[in-house]
């Protein structure tokens, strides 16, 4: 059959895989889906400018194809003392089973929002694609990226936030459906009980817009892949699959949760963050959640488990790590990610091609 | 590209579409779907034995290809009076707003279970097909259907569920996705927090069980058909789309319902029956759940509301009706159920037949 080669051909790659932007690998990822003919994404959410400066050099020393800069832009809430006051309290027990001290806290990298810093680093560095999730950064923003001669790309749940992106201008729309791993990329939908999956979203998607579509969402092998082309994307966005790469770097705890995980062991969580995300249940999942209306706005609900996660880890134990994950983790090999590029572009192929 | 032809040897039908069986369309639906290639199926879990007879001797009378008799098998609970009232006087309002008399009781059909006078029915009427929702019957009737020359088919909602049910020795698994509108298929999966999405599922069921699989759910369009072969299936039950045809029958509030549907527009809801099923939101699902606590256990809920929904109905309301949906309505066209199996079929075969 032929697929649509639209994206391919506006961003100037081979292999219609997009490495999902996660929180957690940086620029040796990136560099190697590139340099494999797909498209490497870099997640700046968790970075600052000086962080993705860095891994960027990482991604050009391996190649000089095309790259993906990824950024959060949900908007700020004001701090809300009596939340996180109420959320510490939630955790105090834990605290305490821990051996911590409830008043510790612990210095890290909270998710922020594109703002005039990363425009400026985005203008400097001139990525051939800019990705953003929760929707798009206001208007005056936008425009210098677009201007700096980035593409612009963002994810829809549904077939109204995809409409309101391409009525914005975006260069495609990443249809992110219920499977997926990690936070959902909502901005308009109101309901969590109203997410769409992949097979039903893709289609209904891609005759709603005219721009190409990405498809993401339970995709981790050549089949997934070849469906998702067969559905009308023009790429596919995986992520999970290459939490399990080398060149990914994935925690201890976090690889050995993805090693053991079935179908049946992911749900939607916004106890690690405050926003929807689907990762392996584990005992925070359970205990707090998987929804917790207690849990402060994003991404304030980090704070509080921070040292939890680490005196947790460092015994081995992902009992409070966020251990995001898609639906379709089993479907995933451990492997090098220029392989698994090449697996899943050349896999879908040779399905897509005829028999005999 | 070859696709799984085990299925349809199986059983003996040309076209790899199973139309779902659904409360509601009766032998009329069936027998198109099966004169036409495909495998038409009738829901008995709302007929007494006479009313299967006289919806096979339809079927019989338009074809004499192969059918499916669908059961539903799940143990009935015993009656809770305390919960049953509380119910009641959780729904007093609306037949207050209604008019209707709050003590009022209503005739109707529910839900049974498949049972030794539905098990002689099958012995009589040999379908070449018997599917079960919510497990399988137990091990004596089995032995009977079996021996009666049907096939056996159950739905799976997860790998762990699939592989139960090859173990149990049916001939196929449905693997039922997350989009697929009515009831879950679950037994065995305790939480609706980790319902798995088609595209992730069929994959990993495939990999995990050695008899043929039937996907389903999301899937209303030729893509979506072509889609789940990719993913290893052998046939494609498709449910919401026939609802559109008018052999089906649907009741008007529905029919509105499904022509004005969106992507975003369902979510699982026990309020109706007290089993997780997928509907469009109406006013029943926003005020009463859409889950519940207070919902009397499967199919208890229903009796209760049947007044309302029968007052509501006659006045062009919905808002009491189980309006049941997959994910993508908006792909469905109004058809023929003759015209819509060919055009899944042929259409998907035409997405997978090499370019020019």
């Amino acid at each position: 059959m032929s697929t649509d080669g639209r994206f391919l051909d506006l961003v100037g790659f081979q292999h219609p895989i997009v490495q999902a932007p996660m929180v957690g690998p940086k620029g040796a990822l990136a560099a190697a889906v590139t340099a494999a003919g797909g498209l490497g994404s870099l997640a700046c959410a968790a970075l600052d400018p000086e962080g993705v400066r860095r891994e960027v050099a990482v991604i050009r020393r391996a190649t000089d194809g095309p790259f993906n800069l990824n950024f959060f832009c949900h908007v700020p809430t004001a701090p809300d003392p009596t939340r996180e006051a109420g959320w510490r309290d939630r955790l105090a027990p834990y605290y305490a089973e821990l051996g911590l001290d409830p008043a510790a806290r612990t210095a890290f990298a909270n998710r922020a929002p594109f703002d005039e810093a990363m425009c400026a680093l985005v203008e400097e560095v001139r990525p051939r694609v800019v990705s953003f999730h929760f929707g798009l950064p206001d208007e005056a923003l936008l425009r210098r990226v677009r201007a700096a001669g980035c593409l612009v790309v963002s994810s829809a749940t549904c077939v109204r936030e995809a409409r309101w992106l391409e009525a914005r201008g975006v260069d495609a729309v990443i249809a992110q459906g219920a499977e997926a791993g990690g936070h959902r990329g909502l901005f308009l939908a109101e309901s969590l009980d109203s997410q769409v999956g992949t097979i039903a979203l893709v289609p209904q998607v891609v005759d709603a817009v005219r721009v190409p579509v990405i498809a993401a969402g339970g995709l981790a092998d050549p089949r997934g892949v070849a469906a998702a082309l067969v559905l009308g994307a023009s790429a596919v966005q995986v992520g999970t699959a290459y939490l399990l790469c080398q060149e990914a770097g994935t925690a201890p705890v976090h690889l050995a949760a993805l090693r053991a995980a079935r179908d049946e062991d992911t749900a939607l969580t916004n106890v690690f963050t405050g926003r929807p995300a689907r990762g392996l249940t584990n005992r925070a999942m359970r205990e707090l959640g998987p929804l917790s209306a207690e849990a402060p706005a994003f991404p304030d609900a980090a704070a509080a488990l921070q040292p939890l996660r680490q005196s947790a880890e460092a015994a081995g134990s992902g009992d409070f790590s966020p251990l995001w994950s898609g639906q379709a983790a089993s479907l995933a090999r451990e492997t090098g990610a220029a392989e698994l590029t090449r697996r899943l572009a050349e896999g879908a192929r040779a399905i897509l091609r005829p028999a005999g």
